[in-house]
């Protein structure tokens, strides 16, 4: 006993004594009526003050823990404990359903690679932490808080915060969206705001019709659903408009999957012109879409397109969910829906069901940030360093990567296509052993292609790491003809 | 044009603009080629500096929304827009499944009594902010940012937040409970964690037993997720064991859900001897247990209850949900699920799939604010507080309300039954003609019952107010004797 003690830093003494002895009490290590030391005793045995073993003691006799003998001393009180009797035991594994077993199946956390400290990581298409303005977020958060902290800490809206979302909607109109009969919800990010769509469409058909290949995560999300996926081939400025349209005519669909900027895993911006032809073309057939605004302010050049929420003008047939996780901070888990009010409006009791309302602290202060212009500031500096990279990148994959095709129109990432013999996977076996790792494709695709595929993350790496990275890449393809599938 | 440009406070004027500016080309308001005024022009017809419209004009050129002719001065862009087209008209709500149709149906804050300013309520359980020590929080936000604000910003991992997981799993330890092969889960508070695991589990009966009545927002996911309740009465001292176990040897069930501490809504203490009879039953039947540790801190007095998670000892059959919500900042939705690891590794994967992870920065602060030993002063001074509410309350009720049975044995709300003959409802709609609202009990039961009941919630109340509200409810009871079912 008290041998095991030890102090860690910062945290008040007394609540660190008082939580070992109540721990020692309560799994009964110190049994009842056992005799306590001294506090004199205590305090020289643990090189306490005194006074810091009295507050202990006198905290756990208020909590009855403990019970003082005038003149003999603290002993321990009477706790009631279970121990000892034959204990249950569930086997977890045999009680979860298919949802957690599919969802334990595809965590590409738990069954890629893991990162290890010197490794150069293409994987990560996170945002680069060393480029956040710290001091402004400070600012955003006190600011914030001075005006009306006790609000924000205490229960806000399922919907959102009111203030964000007034926001929000003028940064979609500012776009072009048109706001009638429109409204919005706000989510932990954009993950939450597709999974509560999919918690609440109809699933008359339990068929979806996306981009292929198309964002992992969504992929994930469609299966845990039940949805089956039809993926139609990505061309150099979007989806492959007669594949789409012929697959429209032969199969029923309950909503369509895209993502019209810096497409993710191939960073393809999607053309006003082929944008227009898909509204059109889910119009005739009635179905609606749900828009990924993933990324959409990472433009390094060319002009404004806009979302195909813009494109569909008074109609409400989109639904638009955003997120600025992939620019800004993902760590404050804050996304939107912007879509038709009748939707929002079960969309929100679906929210409030499961996670009653999204961090307000989280909302404030991206909303104050966002407020006061230092998202712009942000935006311009950012754009700069990720240009960089992106050249970089692009110039390293031209000089020593034998793609058949490479695209990435900004973004943070590139996607690049071997030929068919050279199997991605093989490939990132053998970079591993070098250090460096990279996305392979096929997770990606929604039939099982793409084996010849990978993605390659550049945010959080230096231009210099890039180069190198790649030029790895591209000397193990030279040396390993035997990549083959 | 420009007559409704209206300047907001605080945010940089070019900005404002420079989107005003946007917002009329995407929508079309300005047509293409038009020739904007010069910025002479428009920044005497605004009253901005010059530098300001410059600065908005080089923005919009850069981004191809408006282009500049040497001489002749700026025109906007040819800018792609489909208004016009016959627009899409979906009717979302036949496109809304079960349980979107549910959730709204089941969503209280759409279907109740909506508050308003001079009201004297009684809904609210929700903890009162004028208690909240801003200057700590702030303070905490502030160590946590300079210690690593960039980690905290960026993406974190779906378990939580390291540090906060180690401190709740120690906090769970000096509560008594056994550690050996469990594993901690971060959630967006308590609703989050019970509905990932509604989410994963088997229903293999598709059946719940839980107290009855229970905590509202259980019984909606209970039913969202397609679960048979059958509630078992609660006694002064807990759950009736005779019903119990009867239950238990007619029918079969995938789970039990419990509240034994300050159970929501009657305010209920389950006893320590209920406790243990509850884990022995449970093991015996083979039946997992949902442990909600709603508002375990709120105790007034009296001596320490271990959670039925410690009772168990090495067993594995309790799931943990815990939140410091009802005490602390509901605001920061932190919640979690301490349980056996096998089972939080499958939780793990839902988590990931559905929201990724929690707030890094609610995480983040809150454990900075519980390291650093502020919850303990600040739950002082809240018992403190809260403690002589529930004694107004207490108090109150004994005067003024002709009452069966009156239950809460601390904690921040009571339960009330009245006889038979009174309808709670009807009552309800008499008060809310004096401002007074408060929740009638029928919602937390799992089979129609309790019409004659009500739970008061009083923290965010006055005692002033308690008192007043009390004696006006009873007041209206006397005078109607009309308000039979």
């Amino acid at each position: 006993m008290f041998n095991d003690f030890k102090l860690i830093e910062g945290r008040p003494v007394y609540i660190q004594l008082k939580e070992y002895l109540k721990k020692h009490i309560t799994n009964g290590n110190l049994p009842a009526n056992h005799k306590l030391p001294s506090t004199r005793e205590l305090s020289a045995l643990l090189s306490l003050s005194r006074n810091t073993v009295l507050t202990a003691y006198a905290e756990l006799e208020q909590e009855e823990l403990i019970y003082a003998l005038k003149g003999k001393g603290h002993f321990v009180s009477m706790v009631d404990i279970a121990r000892g009797s034959s204990p249950e035991n569930i086997y977890w594994n045999e009680k979860m359903n298919a949802a957690a077993i599919s969802a334990e199946e595809m965590d590409l956390m738990k069954h890629g690679v893991k990162w290890e400290k010197g490794m150069i990581s293409f994987n990560s298409i996170a945002p680069d932490e060393e480029l956040f303005d710290m001091t402004n977020v400070k600012r955003s958060f006190m600011a914030r808080m001075s005006i009306e902290g006790e609000i924000l800490l205490n229960y806000g809206y399922a919907k959102g915060y009111r203030p964000l979302m007034e926001y929000l909607k003028n940064y979609m109109e500012v776009k072009g969206v048109d706001l009638t009969d429109k409204d919005i919800l706000i989510t932990n990010g954009f993950t939450e705001g597709l999974d509560i769509f999919l918690s609440s469409i109809h699933r008359k058909y339990s068929s979806v019709l996306c981009e292929n290949p198309t964002h992992y995560s969504a992929i994930k999300l469609f299966r845990l659903h039940g949805f089956h996926i039809t993926g139609i081939e990505m061309q150099e400025d979007g989806v492959n408009l007669q594949r789409l349209e012929k697959e429209l005519g032969q199969n029923k669909f309950d909503f369509a999957y895209f993502i019209p900027s810096y497409h993710n895993p191939t960073g393809i911006v999607t053309s006003s012109e082929k944008r227009m032809e898909i509204i059109r073309l889910m119009a005739a057939h009635h179905i609606p879409i749900v828009e990924d605004g993933f990324n959409e302010e990472l433009r390094y050049s060319g002009s404004h397109v806009a979302p195909l929420a813009a494109f569909e003008g008074l109609g409400n047939s989109v639904v638009y969910i955003g997120s600025f996780s992939k620019i800004l901070f993902p760590g404050l888990r804050v996304g939107w829906i912007l879509a038709d009010k009748e939707l929002i409006y079960y969309l929100e009791s679906i929210k409030r069901a499961r996670t009653i309302h999204t961090s307000t602290l989280d909302q404030a202060l991206l909303y104050q940030y966002l407020h006061d212009g230092y998202f712009e500031k942000y935006l311009k500096k950012a754009k700069m360093v990720y240009k960089k990279k992106y050249e970089a990148a692009i110039q390293a994959c031209r000089q020593y990567l034998p793609y058949k095709k490479l695209s990435g129109d900004g973004g943070l990432h590139l996607f690049i296509e071997f030929e068919d013999s050279i199997n991605t996977r093989s490939l990132l076996t053998k970079c591993l052993e070098k250090g460096i790792v990279f996305s392979p494709g096929d997770v990606f695709y929604t039939n099982g292609q793409g084996g010849n595929t990978l993605r390659l993350g550049f945010s959080r790496l230096t231009e210099k790491q890039i180069k190198t990275g790649i030029k790895q890449i591209g000397e193990i393809l030279k040396k390993s003809e035997g990549l083959n599938k």
